[in-house]
């Protein structure tokens, strides 16, 4: 029987939990330590932390550091922070103590562009200490990037791609409802649009992902967000929005070659939304068009990206690397 | 600029032709020679003999092990046969001069199972040289192993795989029309069927890709093929068949375990099919339901995964790999 993977989990917010009980339940892996500061968190229990409905023999631990440096893990699940500069530090903590690092930070899908000191740093650093670190999760990390690509595998010829994803945050979790501006009024909205305080985090990234993937440089990337208003009266389990108030949010992001629009990517996040799916339009040698009815359900497909990644990242060349270093994505047992 | 992968294509049937076709094409790519050994080809000049519309100074030649000696190229695109027992030759006088292999070779898709000497031999010839060995196409390749694969990347749990591929022969090259039995009397096709002697090549083995990729152990497997019967009167540009003569083929592939159907693979290839797409059922956790509609086409699409690997098997771990063991398929500029 192969080792298992040994692994901790780092920031033990609602995704973080999820993908610990989802490591505990999987034979190729053992979830040997969890970390997080919260101080509701920290001391008690891993296994009572995250509802395994056992112990585990082992403390939350709030001292990042000290705990990697004492288990040793093979890989870090990493799930604390959408921003770049909010995880360098926990980064290089990990690398340091020689592990791998599966991270959901989603600025990190593709984080070259955003801030090439922050990459050439952790690159370095990951190299030092013989260890590969990845950003990943259902989007960006598959949905609006990967799959695309992959689907562009067979295509001698790609001439455009167009990706959309509707996403029905009704059935989401309550985080991710306030994140799309449910109930807030149009003008709160776009005012806190207009400073950067709302939309997808990491469209953009998904974007340069595909353009690095197909080896095309854009003469320009130009995002746009709008909100979707409520038609009627929309009640969820966390949010009663009204007509005329914000029900979510259409985030598009574009990459122009020549004038020709070439990559065009097209989300759709909010309350009730019609129709919700996946889809890829290729415009290629053969064209291909691609849909997932109902879409792929986002806060379970995040934590499967991130487990499924863990099992794949040994193989890895050491580096800061990208989804596209690392072998074809599939389901660990 | 990166150096251009050195490329010569062994086996100029229509797919190696074509594939020769869009290497030259391609940046990337230097088409440095070919291999045939039909007299009416060798000694010809290469571009003459692909119809690139120019010369390239380089006659195709019938003496593989020569030629690859003197050329040195980095990859060779082998397009000469579907089965193990004829390649074993072909590939170990690529390997032996040093150069990586991306097959066409059906059989060469996950050969462990149908013949593990086989593979033994290449593993050890390949990682003698260091270089990798890989085969790939869309299927066996792309349609029914590494897409729905892909699509399993982002569940936490899976509990069965169902595939559909339905392609319409009638626009597919000849050769493929008479592969799948155009034109036959059902009894000729059920004669033929019991001595092996038609259906789709490459069927088990995406299975057992499929299997593999998500570690699992079927208790069995099990293939059957039947014919499909033309229910008026089909022409082509190359058949015409009557009412009650073969149209094509319903070949599928069942892996079970415990009892339980894990792997559905149903592949339809006949003239004239209705309805031609790919599709893919997972029900597993979340579950996906993805579709092609009018399904990948195949000439092109197989090209197209082998002058795309081409450009991704260097960064492969020398021995005989699958494509599970190489990075995410994408398209080549």
């Amino acid at each position: 029987m192969e080792k298992k993977i040994r692994v901790v989990q780092f920031g033990l917010g609602p995704i973080g939990i999820e993908t610990a009980k989802v490591i505990d339940k999987k034979n190729r892996f053992e979830l040997v330590g969890g970390i997080d500061i919260d101080p509701d968190k920290a001391g008690r229990d891993l296994g009572e932390v995250c509802g395994l409905g056992k112990t585990l023999g082992r403390p939350v631990s709030g001292d990042a550091d000290a705990l990697l440096h004492e288990l040793k893990p093979d890989v870090v699940l990493h799930t604390t922070s959408s921003f770049l500069d909010k995880v360098e530090d926990q980064l290089l903590t990990c690398i340091r103590a020689g592990a791998h690092v599966v991270s959901s930070t989603e600025e990190l899908l593709y984080p070259f562009e955003r801030d090439a000191d922050f990459s050439a740093r952790i690159d370095a650093a990951a190299r030092r200490h013989n260890v590969a670190v990845v950003g990943t999760g259902v989007n960006p990390g598959f949905a609006m990037d990967i799959l695309p690509l992959t689907l562009t595998g067979v295509c001698t010829e790609v001439k455009s791609v167009r990706i959309e994803r509707v996403s029905n945050a009704s059935e989401r979790r309550q985080p991710l409802q306030k994140k799309v501006g449910a109930g807030m009024s149009e003008a709160e909205f776009r005012e806190l649009a207009a400073r950067g305080g709302i939309g997808h985090i990491g469209l953009v990234e998904s974007l340069l992902a595909v353009a690095a993937g197909l080896d095309w440089k854009p003469d320009a990337v130009e995002e746009k967000l709008e909100p979707i208003l409520a038609e009627k009266d929309i009640h969820t389990d966390y949010f009663h929005v009204r007509p005329g108030q914000v029900a979510g949010i259409h985030h598009t992001c574009t990459a122009t070659i020549g004038g020709k629009t070439v990559i065009d990517l097209d989300l759709k996040m909010y309350l009730d939304a019609r129709d919700p799916h996946d889809s890829v339009f290729i415009e290629g040698t053969p064209p291909l068009s691609m849909r997932i009815d109902g879409g792929i359900f986002g806060d379970t497909a995040t934590v499967a990206a991130l487990v499924n990644t863990a099992a794949r990242i040994h193989t890895a060349v050491p580096g800061l690397r990208t989804m596209l270093d690392l072998t074809v994505p599939r389901a660990v047992s």
